[in-house]
């Protein structure tokens, strides 16, 4: 059939499950905006900047599936870039359009304005490149071959991809395919899946006490009901590495909780380093998950499935697909020998009764907010302060829980939040953010109340980078921030007062907030006043270790440059 | 002598007369930051984001000479990007630092955060390569002679440099020269500069009417006072490109005004395009400098001197230095037979007298900040509807006026001017931004609030993206932003109430609000309130010489997409 570049374009990202395009209009890209516009399916989201776009768009494919991201050629998609680049990091497939000059200046190496002048067409190819998994610059011969073969390398690989897009071809119509996109996942080389299945049926029958270790890509690739599934069926314990966390139910009878190395609570970490047998799914041991690449197994005991690839006691397989993987041993289980282990069960947390003026500590807040929160709400939690204490509860069932422990990019979670928020604006959700992160992208506030959504947005004013200051440079000038009034901000940027807001310092005003909060059908802002050098235990450990590693200071050295 | 790397490094920044590094502290750069922070003399200005800090230091290095930026790895890096990549292509030196992860885990190929977590350590270098004209990753071994090498390109050649610090260094003891570094411009090639001289001297004296043409990179070059030394030695009529506005006083007698192609004065084009003898200068004929490539000269006039290179009527010269050719020419000057043009003399603006309840338009607004401007300030302008504004006026003496023409990234000026501020604080400084771009990077004027500096910020809101109007989407809803109430900003962006703010919508509630600002010791900021679809007259004729060039549409086409 015939169709326009830009509305087949479009129309494939539908197929994506697509609603929302997030970005920024700008000189190279209003031909397809007008397209999207004359659309009543797909919805543009104009951002306050292209990074803010990039970590909704991010946000959006975590609760969506996929996301999507327009930017203008140069200034949008270098400024746009950490946001995919986060997104490669974390496994998240977000499509980038960038809208380029006329393809007959890319011909003539015009000296157009957002390049370098320099008749350079390539450059921003090159970096994004590095940073996505198929690029393809569109032409009017290649449209429909190139905008198909990158779609469904983002499928496959659930990695960011990069298309551009000439500003003088999106009106222009070539031929397309009339049907759906087909997508599928890779397929394992059959010698390579029977070689992997059978050890794995003949390890789990011998073993003593088998587990399961989850990563975060379990999810990316829709497999957490099949893990499910094979737990139940096999009776397998688990564990979830530090991303994955409430990825399954933490209160299942068989979570055994989070293991992250010497991070981790006795009881996960004997459980794992003594297995004879552990079965990671989609782990990747970083910095972060592991309290410093301190993961330990007994020899010969770790198995690791990853996406498309396999490992066992270090032979590595390729070609082999985790889903394919789980598919056989949910098919064919084998019988184990091990007894059941005794998990304890999980509890509800306890209720924290207020102490009127007694002021916020981070442990007393936690402990608060692990009663507050119920089940079903979707979490997001910002790198640092907030994501060490929400790391340090157990989430009941059908908790969402988003942070970005691998590329750590402070300021990603208030845009993200926009992203989750349109994607499932009926559902309860809950934003927890330091000062000096909500500072990094703080307007994109301004695009959540322009779409009246309704979050519960926590910021903890802990007056500064609260986790440099554990590193190094306690008292140092360049930890400080200036302070904001940061509960006005909702009725700045917005002119139609649909927000709440509170600025609590005690247990007793957090209470009352709370309550107010419960009420509310608009959005509601609460800024948490705590001490500065108050931070969950264990984020002031891995603050310890850090400086070790990273710059080779031993505590005593650390506190003399301190001095 | 002995000196450990950090402190070496910040000791060559401050030889480039670097008193101020921006930046944001992250996990990988915090000694290097203590280094600073022992230092007297050289004080981190801490930013709100990354990309906010790298426009600070191109303000910064506009206005002082040189600036620097440090950032920490991946996310600090890709964050700052959009802003190196604009001063590269606006030829501003920026020096950019990146605290990376510690030698041993790159060596380890370690899964650090901040990272893509795959072992790669490559990628960002990759990136920054397409951005910077020098690169190096820091070693023991390496480090002074390449700290010293890639400075002196950065001085060489005016743009952005990259240098990767790992975390465990920057407290090693290395031994390094006692002397300051070593800077020096390009030497030309003796018989190729004899040439150009030559042909040049015969050129000019047997020229009835040549005109110099000047571009920004004759100020980056620090050769304004050699190009005016000329001027008026051989009384040549001069005209600029429009990003080398008021590089010289658009009041001196042989200034004929500024030079567009078709967007010209009709006497400037006529001056130029009639010419025998256009001496260039840096010229580079960009899309917004031409009015889409519309420059036009008499058949072998043109002569193009740039930084390192030259042509004459179509003949290549490399290694050529444009300020040694200078040098020649003052000190050998031909004798001209061309008659001195006459040249109107420039006549101040005349005063406007503000109508009492009077919308404010573009047009009045634009001719009562020409009186405003009385000679000596610094001012900033937006691109869009600002610079088109202020592009009309003929700037009285000494007025430094900055805006990114060539990179155009919205958004710049805001951070851009933290950094010509903290140059220059004494200085009388105006900006002139719009909704769209303030909402880009607003959370930068909590820096200039928490550093006390007193310029005068006029945000002018027409309630969207104009510009973009302009060109396509008059009223699709993708050009539409949320309002906000942005006079109230500064009081929530800082908490000591440090500011004065009005908003205006009538010429007398300005010409109040001028009187306030004129004797207000505080940041002044004025929301000029103006209809959406108001611009200046430049403006709206290059929206639609751009509509047909990028999107070959045609005047009739985009009023029916309008429709």
């Amino acid at each position: 059939m015939d169709m326009t570049i830009g509305d087949f374009l479009l129309r494939r990202l539908q197929e994506f499950g697509i609603r929302h395009l997030f970005g920024v209009p700008g000189d190279y890209n209003l031909t397809l905006l007008e397209q999207v516009e004359a659309l009543p399916s797909l919805r543009f989201i104009g951002n306050c900047n292209e990074l803010n776009a990039a970590y909704a768009a991010d946000g959006y494919a975590r609760t969506q599936g996929f996301g999507a991201v327009l930017t203008t050629y140069g200034v949008g998609d270098l400024s746009a870039l950490n946001g995919i680049a986060g997104a490669y990091a974390e496994r998240v497939p977000v499509i980038m359009i960038s809208g380029m000059p006329p393809l007959h200046a890319i011909i003539d190496r015009a000296l157009m304005h957002h390049t370098l002048c320099d008749g350079n067409y390539d450059n921003i190819m090159v970096t994004l490149r590095q940073f996505t998994v198929a690029q393809a610059r569109i032409t009017v011969e290649n449209a429909a071959q190139e905008i198909d073969r990158v779609l469904q390398t983002c499928f496959r690989e659930r990695r960011p991809v990069y298309l551009q897009l000439p500003s003088d071809l999106a009106y222009l119509t070539i031929e397309v395919p009339d049907t759906p996109l087909q997508l599928s996942e890779s397929r394992s080389e059959p010698g390579q899946l029977h070689k992997v299945v059978t050890q794995l049926q003949q390890r789990l029958a011998a073993a003593r006490n088998p587990v399961l270790l989850l990563d975060i890509d379990v999810e990316r690739f829709g497999l957490t009901g099949r893990v499910l599934e094979l737990i139940e069926r096999l009776e397998l314990p688990f564990a979830n590495l530090p991303p994955a966390k409430a990825m399954l139910a933490e209160s299942h009878p068989l979570c055994l909780g989070t293991y992250a190395g010497a991070g981790s609570a006795p009881s996960v970490r004997e459980a794992i380093e003594q297995s004879d047998c552990v079965i990671s799914i989609g782990a990747r041991f970083t910095d972060t998950s592991t309290a410093l690449f301190s993961q330990k197994f007994k020899d010969g005991a770790l198995i690791q499935l990853q996406p498309y690839a396999a490992s066992i006691a270090k032979v590595h397989y390729n070609a082999v697909s985790m889903g394919q993987v789980l598919e056989k041993l949910i098919q064919q289980p084998p019988t184990l020998c091990a007894t059941p282990r005794q998990i304890p069960p999980f509890s509800a947390p306890q209720a924290v009764r207020a102490l009127p003026e007694q002021p916020l500590s981070q442990l007393r807040f936690w402990q608060r907010m692990a009663h507050l929160i119920k089940g079903g709400e979707l979490i997001i939690a910002e790198s640092g302060t907030s994501s060490a204490g929400l790391n340090g509860l157990r989430m009941p069932s059908g908790v969402t829980y988003i942070t970005q422990p691998i590329w750590g990019s402070i300021g990603y979670t208030l845009p993200a939040l926009l992203g989750s928020l349109l994607a499932q604006p009926e559902r309860r959700q809950m934003l927890f953010i330091g000062d000096g992160s909500l500072q990094m992208t703080v307007q994109e506030l301004s695009t959540i109340l322009a779409h009246e959504l309704k979050p519960v947005i926590f910021l903890i004013n802990n007056d500064g980078y609260t986790i440099e200051r554990l590193i190094l440079g306690e008292n140092s000038s360049y930890n400080d921030i200036n302070p904001w009034r940061y509960a006005q901000l909702p009725q700045v940027l917005d002119t139609r007062d649909r927000s709440r807001h509170f600025t609590v310092h005690t247990e007793d005003q957090l209470e009352a907030a709370l309550v107010e909060a419960e009420s509310a059908d608009s959005l509601v802002f609460i800024e948490v006043v705590m001490e500065r050098m108050d931070a969950p235990e264990s984020l002031k450990r891995f603050a310890r270790l850090f400086a070790e590693f990273d710059y080779g200071l031993q505590p005593l050295e650390q506190a003399a440059i301190a001095s």
